[in-house]
């Protein structure tokens, strides 16, 4: 293979970045039964070659996606928490709650139940699984003002039950969900202790 | 239009029965996007005409599914709780536990996330919503022992905090669900206080 030039190099890189923003919006607004290789590429206005050349199946697309909605996810928190350097845990709980209203948990959730059924994609999303959920842990426990051995487990139970809460609440928002929230700020901070 | 024979009455409720069984099925099996009323069709071996006269849309069936699938949680929830009046938060924490990992709960999650971004199914799904949520709170805590205002809440940190753990081991176990489950037997007895 000769090496290409520059800037060919340069338009794929961005030919890949337009697929996988379509790929990305269309999960977001139709769903992942609606996110076909046919028509991603007619969103991102590529040739079908040009989008198998990069994806060549549609399980490639998907893990391509989950890539991005990953940085996505952690660019959210990230500038989430710049403002302090540590934040109490009502502000942890609000920052949890606000990013799984966003449209990346929306693609992360699409993609997770789709990959219930399909072995495919499973495969494909196996080892992203373990990096999506460890860096979403490090980077909400990094905001966390307080120390303490119990910190690491009640960051996972504040994840856990807020996705549990904004799941339920897919269809139309369930009366009482900013109730489970308010709450759960007030026993995460009991069961902390003195943090 | 003429009384219907008896005998007619009951073929019919037979036949909605194998329909509601083989979505239901297939649901579990497949997922959403291959739940088509040509393959529930196939698989509950019945004609176009008849399904069509019991689910007029595949909407109607997803929602007549959800009926169904409300019951069978519900049944898996009662069935758990006939053995003692009361249980120990240790015994509810692995009741909903395993009932989460059930099938009912992955057809229930898969009508959830499809009705994101499918209007029919969301307005199908919208009056059944609250009831879902309300009967199973109220059965989770009808089988707990302990008495007092913070109960119910307590039973909605349980339910969502599992179904949030759960979710994010669908790929596959995660490292650590079991630990977050334990964890939070001794954290829900702890904001229970003399529970």
């Amino acid at each position: 293979m000769s090496a290409p030039r520059r800037p060919q190099q340069e338009r794929s890189t961005l030919t890949r970045s337009r697929i996988l923003e379509a790929a990305y919006a269309t999960l977001v607004e139709d769903g992942h039964g609606a996110t076909t290789v046919g028509r991603v590429q007619e969103r991102a206005g590529v040739a079908r070659g040009t989008l198998l050349h990069h994806f060549p199946t549609r399980s490639a697309l998907m893990a391509g996606v989950v890539e991005d909605v990953i940085e996505r996810r952690l660019d959210l928190l990230a500038a989430a928490g710049t403002n302090d350097a540590t934040a109490g845990w009502d502000e942890v709980v609000d920052l949890v709650w606000a990013e799984l209203q966003s449209p990346p948990f929306a693609a992360a959730l699409e993609l997770w139940v789709a990959a219930r059924t399909d072995a495919d994609l499973r495969e494909a999303l196996r080892p992203l699984q373990d990096r999506i959920f460890v860096t979403v842990h490090r980077g909400v426990t990094g905001l966390v003002g307080a120390d303490g051995d119990r910190v690491p487990m009640l960051v996972q139970f504040t994840i856990d039950l807020l996705t549990g809460t904004h799941l339920a609440g897919i269809l139309h928002p369930r009366p009482g969900a900013d109730a489970v929230v308010e709450a759960w700020k007030a026993a995460v901070v009991e069961l902390a202790g003195d943090a």
